[in-house]
């Protein structure tokens, strides 16, 4: 883990578990989703601000590669940081550990789209831009 | 069954399921959902175009009954029906049946409020109280 | 709030928001489950090892009555306290409070059947008994 | 579409809609899974018989392209084929294709891991690797 990374904990739901006995592969990305709108609160660019602000920033692409399976009530380290800024575009990489073993359960990746409320791709704001880079 | 019942059928999937080797409980009331949703369009009352004419129905109280599990790839029946018409309120109760063998797997209500899309209580428009009615 | 409720924190995630623009009212169930499974541990009954006891708690009814919306990135208390303890069942109760203002967003009680794997109704151990009652 | 994609139509759930209004990302993940699984029963490896037969298809990796949004109650169509069927491992493509107007909406991938029950990696039997080929 470099000092880039941000870290939210979190908690494996029992239902997010699924009859194999171990957490679904789609939570996640939502797990993802939880710890890059920390990460924006962090930041100092909390995510409803940005959508006040005709701002959104859509998802275009998710990559996941699964190592370990994440169990029912494992605590869990998701680690997310900013991989690329581009002025319409941000890339986050992201990896969940279980917090016990601190083993790698997962590492993936996400492209967001900067848009209004219309779904027009618009600039990443030069405020916001210059939090996610700092 | 009565003829009342409006009739919609899925069939369970993977990630609906949890480590007990059943349909998550919390899924019916989303499955209720889907069947008032296919309700609301047979009877003429797309819920697209109620959202679209400023009438929303706000979930004000559920209640289910669980008899039997649902397991993974299990088709059911989710059978709605109209159970109370107030001018702002409505009142669904509903069935899940497994159609492989008619049992009966759950019971439930849903109770919901009229409102228009910033959440202030209205009336429900004569027109769609005429469909639900007839 | 009593002395006698459980009190476990969360984050409205965005994945738990609706086009409505509110938390789907089915997240509510999947909460009362995070508080539950919180309260649990802190009795000193993790459900992982209920489960690895042979001892399950099947939901057998739910209800919930919802006051008021909650929002992405709301801070909710998930309150929860045994309500009822039977040989075959366990009743909880539970409210749903924003943190910011204390507003009292929804109140709810489930039942829940003790059974083994397979789903025989049994009773439930004495020992837990006792940790539920202390 | 090629004559080699399997075709499973599904209609977008409320619920599954975010305060975006479009169908949040993360439920392409369980489309796919939807989509596979019926993939799997047509071909004749109804999944749940892979289970029962001690062969579990865990997930690898994942990865998506959104290109345009899906919105609550579109007819989709999800489209799955098998893109390399190796001794331990099966890969597959997906689209999304919105039935209405044909537009492509997402595509993806999956990697899966032959094992059993207990986790470990184990070969795809033959019957099961000859109906896929098929």
């Amino acid at each position: 883990m470099t000092s880039d990374w941000h870290q939210t904990e979190l908690r494996v739901r029992y239902a997010e578990t699924d009859q194999m006995g171990i957490a679904h592969h789609s939570n996640y990305i939502v797990w993802f989703e939880v710890a890059r709108s920390d990460y924006c609160r962090k930041v100092g660019v909390p995510y409803t601000e940005m959508e006040a602000n005709d701002v959104q920033l859509i998802v275009a692409e998710v990559s996941l590669r699964y190592k370990r399976p994440a169990f029912y009530d494992d605590l869990l380290l998701i680690r997310v940081s900013t991989k690329e800024i581009r002025s319409r575009s941000l890339r986050f990489a992201y990896e969940v550990v279980r917090k016990s073993d601190l083993e790698l359960l997962a590492v993936g990746e996400t492209l967001h789209v900067v848009t209004d409320k219309a779904r027009r791709v618009t600039s990443l704001p030069a405020e916001y831009r210059n939090l996610f880079e700092a």
